[in-house]
């Protein structure tokens, strides 16, 4: 660590989610010293959500001893651009969902420090990097299962924000060109309309429909099955759950082979809910990436499970990008 | 330019092809200044290979004021690891199809200056770059167009190289995953058996046995057809061939939708044989793109053809790496 992070040895993670914003102060080896929570929603101004923020921020940035010991903040939020530190038209927020915000600035003139903005799945990304499995990697690609299919992608060891700063939108390749599901993005056939969480369930739903198969998801009702009980259910050994999951997987690594021919990375890094399924979904991923991939990278990849702590991993992973700056 | 351009104004690029090696000596503005070539194969040991290519360079060095005007070489060559310098498994290569050849060392010990190498797309992205369309650009693809179907891709002013050397096999992601076309690399489905010369050819081939459209490709014996007979016959508004074009760039509009999704590129740079066909294959691809692009990306990227020369193009391209040293 050079001297600067000795003067100043923290920086501030927000992890700004449709429900809550989680603020930590964490220091250079990924110890979260504080922390504190505001409701993201419920303010009808971005005025009003910056000014709780900081007022809850204040009491966290007195107890590590001022804002002199801290370097930066680093924002994680659904349509952050890092280019501008601006969020644009993020539908499910109440003050961001009709303009462009520009969020960085804002908290930067409140609080005196440097501050970049970023979308969540490029935060995971930077956080692997600083404190995770990817310490010391240059070249990997993070895919968070969540409500959504998200990516982080590095190259050369830096973030691809591409042209606009809208890069690494992986959930939205397209992996059924004909007959497939449709996506929330408008379109048909994208990676994130399978293997989402919400797209887990719907596998199971159909699953259940098209087959004979006996299932202890028979006994929901299927349209509130979540892909928790489908994992719930794979925990038991109920065959049609497991069916799904390696369905998934599959779908997982035929879309990584297709990602290793774009960038050759070191690594494949899942985070998320589904991924507390374990081997039940990592291995038949590997298994398909294996099978599917152009010969010449066989066998090169890793397969990793995120190194983040799950309940602080988004802090964790805004707060990194507070040391790239 | 800067004062070691003004001591040493030229690079060597030499483009290794299967049939011919072909050598320029180059300034910075991208003017061959002398040209010699050599028969690739003949040689049964690199060494002679080797050999040969430098008694050739010798007279085309000493015509530019000798070895102390060369900044350095570059060479785009098939299976070209630009890490390590070598040339790995190269099929076609009668001295370099069973092993691993440290072609860039070999050059640089016999000519006493720097030695870069990497396979002939990326050749042609730098080359672009360094004189052609992409002067500027930060993020860009270029896709080759000819037997196969190859890919550079830049990302933050750098070439994608990936862990090993081997990133950017663009024409090797899949397109169809069911019923593909079998490909060259033992796989089925890939963009390069669609959208190749010779995946071109096959397409024609296809429609003249599967339709009943009239056609003067009806007059060949279909497996002589190339894609040089299907390029003319579509400039008479052959039907058949336009649409054999129309469902080629149908196909790359979907892939460079895909590839958006990963960089998000500021323009994609085509290359290469097929390109000749002009806006008969540039606008069913930009049609297709628009169509099957996220919404984000709508609108933002530019399809370029090649700005370099096309006889010159790959000593051009291959040059350009030796400026990069």
């Amino acid at each position: 660590m050079n001297s600067e992070t000795t003067l100043k040895p923290y920086v501030i993670g927000l992890d700004l989610g449709g429900t809550n914003s989680v603020f930590g102060i964490v220091d250079s080896r990924g110890d979260i010293k504080a922390t504190t929570a505001i409701k993201t929603q419920g303010y009808e101004r971005v005025e009003d959500y910056v000014n709780a923020s900081v007022e809850a921020l204040q009491v966290i940035i007195d107890q590590v001893g001022g804002i002199d010991k801290i370097k930066a903040m680093g924002i994680g939020a659904p349509n952050g651009n890092y280019y501008t530190g601006t969020i644009e038209f993020a539908p499910n927020l109440s003050w961001g969902h009709n303009g462009v915000v520009p969020l960085a600035d804002m908290f930067k003139e409140r609080l005196g420090i440097p501050v970049a903005l970023t979308n969540d799945a490029n935060a995971a990304a930077i956080g692997e990097m600083t404190y995770g499995v990817a310490r010391g990697m240059k070249n990997f690609i993070v895919l968070t299962l969540g409500t959504g299919v998200g990516s982080g992608i590095v190259i050369n060891g830096q973030l691809v924000y591409g042209c606009d700063g809208f890069a690494g939108e992986l959930g939205h390749v397209i992996m059924r060109r004909e007959n497939g599901r449709s996506c929330g993005c408008g379109r048909n056939g994208c990676l994130e309309a399978y293997c989402s969480a919400t797209g887990v369930a719907r596998s199971a739903r159909e699953l259940l429909s098209t087959t004979e198969k006996p299932s202890l998801l028979r006994e929901m009702d299927p349209e509130k099955i979540t892909s928790l009980d489908v994992s719930i259910a794979a925990g038991k050994g109920d065959e049609l759950a497991l069916e799904v999951y390696r369905l998934t997987g599959e779908m997982l690594g035929e879309a990584c082979a297709d990602f290793a021919a774009f960038s050759s990375p070191e690594a494949f890094i899942f985070f998320g809910g589904l991924v507390k399924a374990g081997d039940l979904i990592m291995n038949p991923i590997k298994e398909s990436y294996e099978k599917n991939v152009l010969p010449i990278f066989k066998g090169k990849a890793k397969f990793l499970v995120s190194g983040l702590d799950g309940a602080s991993a988004a802090v964790l992973g805004a707060s990194a990008i507070g040391w790239e700056i």
